[in-house]
């Protein structure tokens, strides 16, 4: 059994599910392994990871527009406001979500099912360079 | 150290938690480890997996009707509704739960505390069957 | 590649975030390990865990804000109220957040990002001595 680690950069335009599927199995490809586990993780707090539908691009509107009334840009509630009316939403929203994921590896591949996609889920409005971290164990 | 793999089917009849700390734990006694970590991952994007109470069945049944206020079936916010008004409150809801968990081996047994079990929620009304996968590393 | 697993306790006092992020570090120093993964748990149902900013204060108090907002003590939707007020929207709080986190190591150090910590999220009202579980992964 061994490990591979390796991060790279998503670059992101405002909020929005960005599908990073294909860059974690470019990983997966890299590590060389057939049974295992991916563990993905985000190193922000205003952006996280979700798996998703990846058939219908409604269901991310329509998820965004979910966490938009939940937690509302600019929400009186918040006093954390130097960064802009979106900012303490996005840790709200990044604190409802994902920081890191697992994700086993059967016969070479990542056993995501049918209609699962691995989304960078990004809370702020403006554009903004996500770091991800991707570790890979197995053999 | 080494790793074993193995998935099962929960067979789920309309949306509530359902038990698998007992089938995950069968899977532990196939691994024949001591001391590791389990992985489970579901999957689905429209039912997820939560680790809560398992003293009180009324806890469980508050956990459904506080998600079913926060994301109401049939939510006119929604506009992927083909597949009928309990869809996309249902990825909506595994959005907001968990699609991986890692639970720690010590001496030979999950590390779950007193009252937590491990379940599957399902999110939509019908019956589905729900894959599940179980990564266990150790030695 | 080897493993080490260690538990520590936090001592809460009413709900809030507590930084155990120097004590995960410990767990990782006596570990001894340059590059892997760390997964933490936390064996309870009414406390959880968080990565969040570390920067500012308010941060925190705004995402507690939230939470008491979106789960209020006393909520007359709940039936399970036998263990006080705060019981249930303890459990609700806990399944919104996480019981579980992996962190991956790269060069000897926990790979979060500059305004990134890790948090034990109490749920509760009265102070609780809330189990963690550390498992060290790596080479």
């Amino acid at each position: 059994m061994r490990q591979f680690q390796q991060s790279f950069v998503v670059e992101t335009r405002g909020k929005a599910l960005y599908d990073v599927t294909e860059r974690v199995r470019d990983v997966l490809t890299n590590a060389d392994v057939r049974e295992g586990l991916v563990t993905v993780f985000i190193a922000h707090t205003s952006a996280s990871l979700l798996i998703q539908e990846n058939a219908d691009d409604e269901v991310q509107r329509d998820l965004e527009r979910f966490f938009a009334r939940l937690v509302p840009d600019g929400d009186p509630l918040f006093r954390h406001v130097e960064e802009g009316p979106d900012d303490m939403p996005a840790h709200v929203r990044a604190a409802l979500t994902q920081t890191t994921l697992s994700i086993p590896v059967l016969a070479g591949k990542l056993a995501l099912g049918v209609w699962q996609g691995l989304y960078v889920y990004e809370h702020r409005n403006r554009p903004h360079s996500r770091t991800l971290h991707v570790h890979v164990l197995g053999a």
